[in-house]
């Protein structure tokens, strides 16, 4: 059996995998020639981490595919029979995501964002920057996506005595599904929070009508898909100051150009699509990789297997 | 009854503040020349806010002095009897406080600090970012002094799972009180919070061994009193990188002068001492004053009465 490894590991990650895998051959894609790539990727049985989509619908030999991420819009569009498993890391950046937009908000309620301006230029202002600074406390937060991010998320805003709203398709981990709520929601949150995934249904979702309901003190932020909101209105309400401020992973174009104007808006956090990151991340998403593994060497079914033609 | 007016508020707070006093005159300190403020002082018979210790030396008239703050150290040296009341803001700043330490922590720790210089430059780092963030997922935290932040501040960080460990005297409110349990939890920590207030016991309780036995992944959080840590040292373990951050609300001098060197400390955070503030902070206070008024008026005990001579 021959394990294809197309996720990037150091040595450390690399002699990890190693000393964990039997009954099989592990090829890391940097240790050989990028014209034997793909090749080599054909003869494998498994592959770890992700590869060009047009490989998948060449492949006759691949039983399963572990992706190094949790979104996989750009395999749907993979033709002809699928014939292989591929599992993502659903729930796995639920911790990482959840602190990062928590740490947004707080940097822009607590106002750390402007004594790190002060911080440079050796500026004490004390006493006159108190009564610009906000309290998390008892916020009313409307969270757009139901899934183990969203939930994570409340668990961590409870201890603030946030009232949280989740917005979702099923009934089972929302409080608001229908159209109507969701714009009832917007109108009256101190927050608005996207964890929407890149769907068919989720594009343009935060659109003009609804970002122009958010109160002037709601901040937006988007640690989902770029494509739930319109970027161009939030850019005009951001720069207008008809919202307080916005935390943004995600955007339209990743990286953000140099000249794009959300980097010159005021009170805008952009986190450049880091928010699933931390130390462990890479040695992480290998043990997740040898859990199923595991059970896939054993016969057993694996964790997270995505429905491609659904879309989650 | 005379009241004088210590508290600098703006007009909606005076008239907040008036439509709420009954049987009783209050005369504002803005509101008087300079030179007669003492003397309305010494004809009073409640003060509301901080005054010079000196005329609590001189006043034979007054009854109660309210607070504006938790910290009443320069009031310790009044020489003489104290046939007044004086109360203090005791557990008034705990949600405000731990927002900011937390905010600071997760600025740190998820590299929004980092962020928000590559937003000067129009930089998008992205991925290469990621290894470089930690978690405070499962931490061990060591939080000094077992009083409403530190309470409070614990009550947060059980939302992201963490350890924590509270040292203060008393063992209603802490888990270790003796110096050998300090020394071996300051030891293991991950990040130690200083909630300590200024008093004989605390002052420089964070010694050179204690800074030098903490792990080189620690972070420092002092929103206590400056003059709990050695700063010197502090400062030295910082420019080395023998720890891996700071954030400072208090510090030995403040203001911090232009020319001290804490403001260049690499990974350190400065927040000008505003970690109580909030937007209606001011507001809040009058309605404490507003409460105990109401026990006053009505002969009832007050709240949060500190005793002098013992310092709490």
């Amino acid at each position: 059996m021959q394990i294809y490894v197309a996720i990037k590991l150091n040595e450390n990650q690399k002699a990890y995998l190693k000393s964990h895998v039997i009954r099989a051959r592990l090829i890391f894609k940097d240790e050989i020639e990028k014209e034997h790539r793909c090749d080599v990727f054909l003869q494998s049985d498994i592959c770890f981490g992700n590869v060009r989509p047009d490989w998948l619908e060449m492949t006759d030999r691949l039983q399963w595919i572990q992706l190094q991420s949790v979104g996989f819009g750009e395999y749907q569009k993979v033709k002809g029979r699928v014939p292989f498993i591929m599992t993502h890391l659903k729930n796995f950046f639920a911790v990482p995501v959840a602190e990062t937009a928590l740490a947004g908000i707080l940097t822009l309620y607590r106002g750390i964002y402007i004594m790190e301006e002060d911080r440079k230029s050796k500026n004490w202002r004390g006493v006159s920057l108190r009564p610009h600074l906000h309290l998390l406390h008892k916020k009313d937060v409307l969270i757009l996506g139901g899934g183990a991010i969203g939930q994570h998320f409340k668990k961590l805003l409870a201890a603030f005595d946030c009232d949280t709203t989740v917005y979702g398709r099923r009934a089972t981990n929302s409080d608001i599904q229908a159209d109507h709520e969701l714009d009832e929601a917007i109108g009256k949150c101190d927050i608005l929070v996207s964890i929407l995934p890149g769907t068919k249904e989720t594009i343009g979702i935060i659109n003009r009508d609804r970002l122009e309901s958010l109160k002037s003190s709601a901040l937006f932020v988007n640690v989902g898909r770029g494509s739930a909101v319109d970027e161009p209105v939030l850019i005009e309400l951001l720069k207008n100051k008809k919202i307080a401020g916005a935390v943004l992973d995600v955007t339209y174009e990743e990286p953000l150009p140099v000249d794009h104007p959300l980097w010159d808006c005021p009170n805008t956090l952009i986190t450049q699509h880091t928010a699933g990151g931390y130390d462990d991340e890479i040695l992480d998403i290998v043990k997740v990789f040898l859990g199923n593994l595991e059970r896939f060497q054993s016969g057993e079914s694996l964790e997270h297997e995505v429905d491609l033609k659904r879309g989650y």
